[in-house]
């Protein structure tokens, strides 16, 4: 799925609903969402991980929305390899930067 | 840009050293991200959080191919609107589900 296409179906879905709970209480859903990824990291259940790192990237989205970012533009830093090296496998000296 | 071409070139790209360092370390890199965003809400550059929150969305992937998770296939949940309601704009009697 193209990440711009849906920032925009996020957008229509729960923009009006972001909008209203505003950016600090979305970025605490946010945080939410990676607590139940840490959750299902100690478990099997490889779907309930799938289903809880969806959320990590649609409450992403939203919050990205919420401040006027083009999460699919930004991340286009990451398309052709290290955005640091510049290269696929990244060969910076250090592990992958921040 | 397609999130299964984006975890591919990830995976092409840190999939070893994401590897090597485990699902754990990698896991707390996404957290040192989620930090970052929450730093950069409290600003007003736009381009730096954007930076910020593309790595979520980067570190993200490492964990779901860390996991063998196919993280465009779990996000098409949301390509149709709501996951839990079926609509959009998102007409759940709560704020947005879990």
């Amino acid at each position: 799925m193209d990440l711009g296409a849906l920032q925009a179906q996020i957008t229509a879905t729960f923009g009006a609903r972001d909008r209203a709970r505003g950016v600090d209480a979305t970025f605490r859903r946010l945080v939410e969402e990676i607590g139940e990824v840490a959750k299902d990291l100690r478990g099997a259940d490889r779907s309930a991980l799938a289903l809880e790192l969806s959320d990590v990237v649609a409450w992403t989205v939203s919050v990205a929305a919420l401040c006027g970012v083009d999460l699919d533009r930004a991340v286009a830093r990451y398309a052709h390899g290290c955005p640091r090296c510049g290269v696929s496998p990244c060969r910076c000296p250090m592990d992958r930067p921040a």
